[in-house]
């Protein structure tokens, strides 16, 4: 059936962002990454820094350990640790976006939260390693030494994090409907692919 | 870089055939499947009926036990097995036909055993099981009782036998550049993308 929704889910330093990007541009379409944190650190009253360091990490003691109140998320205070708070305030805010019309949506396992929607089109990219790191350090500014190091701890906290909350494997073809390596075939025409899949429906 | 070949995995029931054949029909290049079983039939000197049923199993103690002379291998005749040498013979005629110029090669490994070019695009397609079994159905005439179990059969088949050869895992997105879930996005909007990626390059 017609898509309307994309979610776009990548590793680190594959440019992911950046061609969802292009991909919202090109169909004149919200996209949402920052913006989704910020909406709904705002609503879940959770301090932006805060739930921009927390998310995509995996549950520590530390969090397990916190009482922090969120009274509007309806699950309570009590069992329900931080970052499953902070999961479910996300997961609402991505399912409202949807709900508003066609958009973009990066990351936040947004695949998981609306995969009951049959308007979907779930996408994931990926490169091999030493495309990531290289984009690392020209794109992000990392450390040369330290971006193979600092690619491999991200992708393993965004698979943690993927695989607890869902059930599923992050990455594993079924989650998706077209999946990318974009350093092979480039950014651009990663973009491109995207937009095709997405009009190939209507 | 620009690419030149085409290589389908695919699952059984997926179209992938079907996908590569529209693939090589729209780029004007030659498409291989049957026909490469056939030519290699015929230079290792195996019979085709028997090359076909071979295909894609596992390797069994029947095999094994097999002294199947094959001269021409430059494997010899000894320890390596009737299904080893079937190998060996196909990759041996995936090279030569890749060296020949542009094609699209279906299946048998050709991922793998064009992994040292530079100038190949992997494509990997895949579908939920109701999609397979339906098409197994209605496009390859099976069983409506037996096709579910015929399709995983196959899938199985395939991955033990991709698996055993290539040391690689079967529809794991780090041997594939670009991987399309036929039975959500259709079989024409996939034959139209693997044709925009390789243009990508061009």
């Amino acid at each position: 059936m017609a898509k309307s929704i994309i979610t776009i889910s990548r590793e680190f330093g594959s440019g992911g962002r950046t061609i969802g990007r292009k991909v919202a541009e090109t169909l004149g379409i919200p996209f949402y990454d920052r913006e989704l944190i910020e909406m709904s650190a705002e609503q879940g009253g959770f301090a932006a820094d805060f739930v921009q360091n927390t998310e995509q990490k995996v549950k520590s003691k530390f969090f397990h350990s916190l009482a922090f109140g969120y009274m509007n998320s309806g699950l309570g205070s009590g069992a329900a640790s931080l970052s499953d708070r902070l999961f479910a305030v996300t997961s609402d805010i991505i399912r409202k976006l949807a709900a508003e019309g066609p958009c973009v949506i990066v990351g936040r396992c947004a695949d998981y939260v609306l995969s009951e929607r049959q308007d979907v089109l779930d996408v994931f990219i990926y490169s091999d390693l030493a495309h990531k790191v290289r984009r690392a350090v020209t794109e992000y500014g990392l450390d040369p030494d330290k971006a193979e190091a600092e690619v491999k701890k991200t992708d393993k906290y965004r698979a943690n994090h993927y695989d607890y909350y869902t059930d599923r494997t992050w990455g594993a073809k079924e989650n998706y409907h077209l999946m990318i390596d974009s350093g092979e075939l480039g950014i651009d025409a990663a973009a491109n692919l995207i937009v095709a899949a997405y009009n190939a429906g209507k």
